[in-house]
């Protein structure tokens, strides 16, 4: 760890340590709200631009010239692990990951083989030119959660109600938890991955895991999130889980073994605190359609975020989902300035 | 009022009053899971067989033979009022309403004028045609909630996150409230005319309502939904409100006015229950997705709704949303039977 990562507020606020201001970043911060982006990515294909090293360095450095977020993310999709051990999944613009071969039966649960480092070279690559590029600034590692990669895998693409893949949850278990636990193989090694290459934090975005009910999640789902965050406990680095509208899970999310909670804007953060178990931080949640409305409403709203965020033992400022394609750069750079400045505790002893 | 609808299990459930059993129906048990239905609609648009009183009746009737469901409910489209009175909509097949000139200012407010019975005729004259033919089993009216018309109006079409829709809420209350204002009007008169025509009960849908959070609900939208359950009042009919996602919104929206909330799958009805002000009963909640499993799981489940409904005031069984296209009507068959046999109380002094 630098000197500059051991000051870092966005890992002292994952570990619920003091920290001088409230630290921030936002999911989709690099991607099509950027013209810089939608440059870059001419002619390129999404998957193609996750499997370039000097691509995925530059998206996701992009926002950090923009706004003085706390922490990059690592520029990828969900689907990439899935695509290395040989899934014929593709990302169709304007659908989502389309897959050719659905998985539907036990027979096809071997395409679902082991991840292995050499499977991902562009990943570790990216990876460590990145932690030299940010200087000590985090960079954020992530990968998709079970449900959500079970639900492209079983639909065959993007799903309204991911019904077929709740009709395998509830009708043949022994085949959910069968796929459930490759998933979570994979996912752990590609974390793993991640983490060895030198990313300082971890998220798990399960985001459409919020269709189940927390019965269903106990069983059909915590086994195999809680498998995925213990492996990655002795990497040390927080782990930070999220999904939308997972405001009947946050506490189960927890005890998965999530560090770091996140939180859509559907429920207050401080109602969200009396949801969970002591020993969490909370990341969250101003909804992204919020700065699509004039600034004075996007300041009076940030700052209830950052009043009810204190009721948690972290926080880290983001916003409730992904940052719309139509939102203006230029909203989030003083978006950032306001929570910094809003948040920033004067050290003890000045005056 | 009949003598069989004075003893009809599904008013008496709405109202809280004892039952002999637990009364179901299903929202969309008319529809594209039926093979009969599927007929009917053979070179049909959406709209035109929601504006003919024959198809009217004959599509609301047809699950009525197939299962003995508590009650019907009347065939028709929450884009209909809108279409009534001038809105430029249509159903367009695999996509949903798409609105060819949405709603962005102040000036398209005119657009939405007031809703006379002259401008649904077909509307009475089903309704009318459905109270004969149903020999008093009641027939459930219903309209669309005033956020769910507002997003297909302001988005144009069918939205993943209704961000146009919120951007407009967040950014410019005074347009909102009038949007909104307007939609209450419209609501109020179609609501009127089906429980005029004998409707017995009327559900309002506001199906994508939980993309907001209970503060804003409660400032943006429910004076709304007050007002349109508050002008039903005098009708003397139970008034069901409904929306997907609304775990957190379940107590608000008892307090808008109404008799009875259904229930998503997300939350067990017992959880539901302490969400909600004494006076309620509740609707729900069966996953629909659960109806795809094999028959063993679907009696589970099923029996697991009853068991937790029955911590309610009233507890009218339904599925936590719209039947799916793909659902086999045999298992709907046999599910409405399985909960008219499991619920069914001896008469006091029989053995």
């Amino acid at each position: 760890m630098t000197a500059r990562q051991a000051e870092s507020a966005f890992l002292q606020a994952c570990r619920r340590e003091p920290v001088p201001y409230t630290p921030v970043w936002y999911m989709r911060q690099a991607g099509r709200s950027l013209p810089e982006y939608r440059k870059v990515r001419q002619g390129v294909s999404m998957l193609d631009s996750c499997t370039r090293p000097e691509v995925i360095t530059e998206i996701t450095m992009q926002p950090l010239r923009r706004y003085d977020v706390d922490a990059a993310i690592l520029f990828s999709d969900i689907v990439v692990p899935l695509r290395a051990v040989g899934i014929d999944v593709d990302i169709e613009p304007g659908v989502g990951p389309v897959v050719d071969t659905p998985v539907r039966g036990p027979a096809d649960l071997g395409r679902l083989r082991a991840l292995e480092p050499g499977d991902v070279p562009y990943v570790t690559e990216a990876v460590q030119l990145l932690v030299a590029e940010l200087n000590g600034r985090p960079l954020i590692g992530f990968a998709g959660g079970p449900f959500t990669l079970a639900s492209y895998l079983v639909e065959g693409g993007p799903s309204k109600n991911h019904d077929r893949t709740k009709a395998l949850m509830y009708g043949d278990p022994e085949l959910w938890h069968a796929l459930l636990g490759r998933l979570a193989e994979i996912t752990i090694s590609f974390l793993h991955i991640q983490v060895a290459a030198g990313a300082s934090a971890v998220q798990l975005f399960d985001s459409w895991v919020g269709a189940v009910s927390p019965d269903d999640y106990r069983h059909a789902i915590l086994p195999h999130t809680s498998r995925i965050f213990a492996a990655l406990g002795s990497a040390g680095v927080p782990r930070i889980h999220f999904g939308v509208g997972t405001g009947e899970l946050l506490g189960l999310m927890g005890e998965a073994g999530a560090d770091v909670v996140g939180v859509d804007w559907r429920i207050p953060l401080d109602e969200a605190v009396r949801r969970m178990e002591p020993g969490k931080a909370l990341q969250g949640n101003l909804d992204p359609a919020v700065l699509l409305a004039p600034w004075e409403v996007i300041e009076q709203r940030a700052r209830e975020v950052l009043v009810r965020g204190r009721t948690a033992e972290g926080h880290v400022f983001n916003l409730g989902h992904g940052v719309l394609p139509e939102t203006d750069p230029g909203v989030l750079a003083r978006l950032t300035d306001l929570v910094h400045a809003e948040s920033t505790r004067p050290k003890p002893g000045t005056p």
